[in-house]
């Protein structure tokens, strides 16, 4: 996804945040403020991909405060909210056991986000609400469709906490008859989830887990491993979580490959380039 | 005031609301953000003077948008609340008839500021509620004396709706026989008010109205007229009202000149600045 105007507050705002959770030194916090303002003056232009930009600002953070795991405690409260959910969504989804509920456990996971909400955004409420919503843009047919003729199945994660809902959607895909592999950080970048925060909750007892082989925000085709780039091609599907992989897949050649973005609409500018409302949940055979 | 590491997404938020009031061409706003991201790349540095960067910023969305008052429909409405809060204002301030009451119905009045706290904050309860706090940094007494032995004050005006309870400590003022003159901004900044805008709500009726011959969001030395500059010079002492005007006041030369400014600390650097609490009342003697 090409940057929206909205994205240059909001990256600056993101930056702010993860300063504050990466550091106390305000002399630092100034200093990398100056760098990132420069990143953005020189990357913020109506052809740049959002989510490169930010991966650049997440970077500098992380390089320059000697911080590599900024948001380790928004993540930890990530997988604490996600748990202390988890016996209702259960609940829920299992009363009508449809592929769609699993599915929309899986977005409203999307809601642990402590990125692009806010720290300030009441996740708890997000959570409950969305359950009760319906998809606002729903190809759960075609989803369903594709799974009955795919093999295998490249799932692309995004944030802690999320992963524990994946996890309930991952085994429901697994009826299909497809192998699922979930690709997942192999840093920490924001709050997203990393191979070992997968591991932490037991995420590789019903997939295989790979690396993308780098710490971008999102994916960014140029940025991956060889390795990862293969499992990618190879992938006879690919589901995608979260707005990071959005903008990153909506920024390369696809081909004919069947992807499915499955997200929280939790910006204007998405919003937009989705056609769709604010905090709208989605499912999107792009 | 220099700027602190927090003002840089500040600016670019206070960008894209004064965007959004500019203009409804998506593809226009993020042109001129992208100038704008180039101005905060380049002018944000640990020596930058903070309401000099808003100035460049808030001009360049004036100037490429063609729209001269962006912030018309919020200055209106800044009236609005005020003229509807006056009665209850009055009320109180009458009561017991004290400069500080007077001191901090203006104050008050500076929580009237879509500029600094956003669009969406709660003004009306705000009013309400600080009417009800004290002066958390309280240099009235300081005021008293000064205002006993001086012939004319210099008032720094801030923002439209502000300036309708301004009137009321600037007829208090008067009680202790000095000559007072508003300094207002030449042409239309943020929802700063204008001459023209002092003159609709009848601040020409108790002080003499001069323009500072500029735009500039609070004072800036170099910016002035050569005509405001006099008047700033043999002023016996300034009262000054809002962020803007602390932030270029703190970056000037002052000499032994009594300035005092009455302000509601509507960010976190003012506060760290002054040393008190975001949202406190302050009246402070440079």
């Amino acid at each position: 996804m090409k940057v929206y105007y909205e994205c240059a507050p909001c990256f600056l705002r993101q930056a702010k945040e993860a300063l504050d959770l990466a550091t106390k030194d305000e002399s630092v916090k100034i200093e990398i403020m100056e760098e990132i303002v420069k990143i953005v003056g020189s990357e913020f232009n109506k052809e740049a991909v959002s989510n490169e930009v930010g991966t650049k600002i997440h970077r500098t953070i992380k390089d320059k405060t000697g911080n590599d795991d900024p948001y380790i405690i928004e993540k930890q409260k990530g997988n604490e909210i996600a748990f202390k959910f988890l016996p209702q969504i259960k609940e829920i989804i299992k009363a009508d056991n449809r592929l769609e509920s699993y599915v929309k456990a899986a977005i409203v996971g999307n809601i642990i986000d402590f990125g692009a909400l806010g720290v300030n955004y009441d996740i708890e409420n997000g959570i409950i609400n969305n359950m009760k919503r319906d998809i606002a843009l729903n190809h759960v047919d075609k989803l369903e469709n594709t799974l009955k003729s795919a093999n295998n199945v490249l799932y692309l994660a995004d944030n802690n906490g999320e992963i524990v809902f994946d996890k309930l959607l991952i085994e429901k895909l697994k009826e299909y008859d497809v192998e699922v592999t979930v690709a997942l950080k192999e840093k920490p970048i924001l709050n997203d989830a990393t191979v070992e925060d997968a591991v932490n909750i037991g995420l590789d007892e019903v997939a295989e887990l790979v690396s993308t082989g780098t710490d971008s925000i999102g994916i960014i085709y140029g940025d991956i491993s060889e390795e990862f780039r293969e499992i990618f091609n190879n992938a006879d599907m690919v589901i995608s979580k979260g707005l990071g992989n959005y903008e990153g897949l909506t920024s390369m050649e696809l081909g004919n490959k069947p992807v499915f973005v499955l997200l929280n609409v939790k910006c204007d500018p998405i919003a937009k380039d989705i056609g769709v409302n604010y905090l709208d949940n989605v499912v999107l055979k792009l």
